[in-house]
């Protein structure tokens, strides 16, 4: 029996054919096509699916299930995606037209839910009872799962931790609050305080590395600087690590996963930040002396997308 | 079958029998002696949990189990209290020393925990799959029940809500660290921000209600002059409600849970903290137009700690 996994994203949509293990047998791709109309969209998907099914050599009768994973928020007994900007999608029936054209069970989560699940299905937290996966992106996702299987919560809202407030009338967030956890823990978070030091600081080797363009500043140009020993971008990496060892912190102190798993594109970063925050963390954690949570780097990389949502139930 | 609860505090120990259904059927008490050594303050809660027993007309063979509520850390497979201050308790074998009295299984957690798995069982939260319980007193203590269980993590350190990061460098706290949840939903929050308004503004109402010395101050004062329309103490709960509106959008961005149960002293000011709290949540949930928790006060009272005590296992 197999699985299909779809990573759907606004530029485009990852479909693979999945085993029982979580093993990606065949994958597939198309381009996003937020012009088209809804239904439209579902048809290009189904079909994509249904290509990459037949080169896998399995049968639409081994399908156990179908799962999407999309950068937004859905109902998980409908089968409706309340809302997903990326994708122009607002109260679309997914589940209901996806079975228009593939009748098998259709599940629905967030992108960074389905990233922590895949991990714990076949990645650095598989095994362990609880996990919490944060995706440090251009914003901060959050996926909590629990015995094995996904907590979004009693109604389907929760696991949002890059809109916990870390700072009281703190920076405005896109979603119209103020100081949420990130708009100081998100690749852009890095960027803008590197800006910032950029302002105060030109001389500082990042200038040279974003070809005295700012506009062109990113996280890993930051990341490269202070490996190299560029005190402004030592100071941006710092101040990076101690907000997120405090976001950290309020995941121990709430929650206390077994694991807490780092994922998205300033987790490339890998140990040199590692490190860092595993050093940064238990200033913050309330009761010291004792074990919390192992901090790792996610493993799975981009297939974290195509694994997990195929291993939704 | 009965089980025996008992809610350990600073100042006095109250045991009750608790029936399966999680009513207290007798009930006892004891003064609390942290001058004694720890082995006689066991002997002295064992052989008043017996003579309850007793007074309840049950059997020691009707006992499923012990349940204590403690307010610290303690460790589930050993049945250690890791640290009690108030206790004055620090790694000390609770369930050892207690079952060389009564041979029956012992269960310890922390206080706030208890509060909240009574509230789940017999309380305002009764019947929910998912609760997270807020004690607002001194300091703000967490409990989290899942599926009718209590959830205190992976190493049984979590749930410390009240230990949370909400404000980056922010206000001092007890425990080290600045900016901690606690020190802005607090009673203690509350009387703070009162002081420093009636610094600024002696003319408050609230200035005769502690009878001119600010030492005096205490969470009803603010609530019932604001409630009588005093401006200063409006503007002490107008920003109280802020704080707690945004340490609850927290508690639902993260968990979602079903519902969030609000304990502890401050919790006695009611539907009019209640009415509040309320209307500010939804300014700071990410999904505002889809369903997230109920917002209760706590219905059991001071008998939470023995009920909810007497309910672990």
């Amino acid at each position: 029996m197999v699985r299909i996994g779809l990573d759907v994203g606004g530029t485009g949509i990852q479909i693979g054919v999945v085993d029982e293990e979580g093993r990606i047998l065949e994958k597939g791709s198309i381009v996003t096509r937020i012009d088209l109309p809804f239904a439209e969209q579902v048809a290009q998907m189904a079909a994509c699916a249904l290509d990459t099914l037949a080169r896998s050599g399995h049968k639409l009768e081994e399908v156990v299930s179908i799962g999407a994973g999309v950068p937004g928020i859905s109902q998980r007994d409908t089968g409706v995606v309340v809302y997903c900007p990326n994708m122009n999608w607002v109260h679309v029936p997914f589940r209901e037209e996806f079975r228009k054209h593939i009748d098998r069970p259709v599940f629905i989560d967030n992108d960074a839910t389905v990233a922590g699940l895949a991990e714990s299905v076949t990645g650095v937290s598989a095994g362990t009872s609880s996990s919490v996966f944060l995706t440090l992106g251009t914003g901060v996702g959050g996926g909590i799962i629990i015995g094995g299987k996904v907590w979004s919560g009693a109604h389907g809202v929760g696991s949002e931790i890059g809109h916990m407030i870390l700072e009281l009338d703190g920076e405005p967030c896109t979603c119209g609050n103020h100081g949420c956890l990130e708009r100081y823990c998100s690749a852009t978070a890095i960027i803008r305080m590197a800006r910032e030091q950029l302002k105060v600081h030109p001389g500082s080797a990042m200038m040279a590395m974003c070809h005295s363009d700012p506009a062109k500043m990113n996280a890993k140009i930051v990341f490269d600087a202070a490996k190299d020993g560029d005190e402004v971008a030592l100071k941006v990496f710092r101040r990076y690590v101690r907000y997120l060892g405090q976001a950290i912190s309020n995941v121990v102190n709430f929650f206390d996963p077994e694991i807490i798993v780092l994922g998205g594109g300033v987790s490339k970063a890998g140990s040199f930040l590692l490190d860092a925050v595993r050093a940064e963390v238990p200033k913050y954690i309330l009761y010291k002396e004792l074990p919390f949570a192992r901090i790792e780097i996610a493993s799975l990389g981009s297939d974290a997308g195509i694994i997990g949502a195929a291993m939704l139930q």
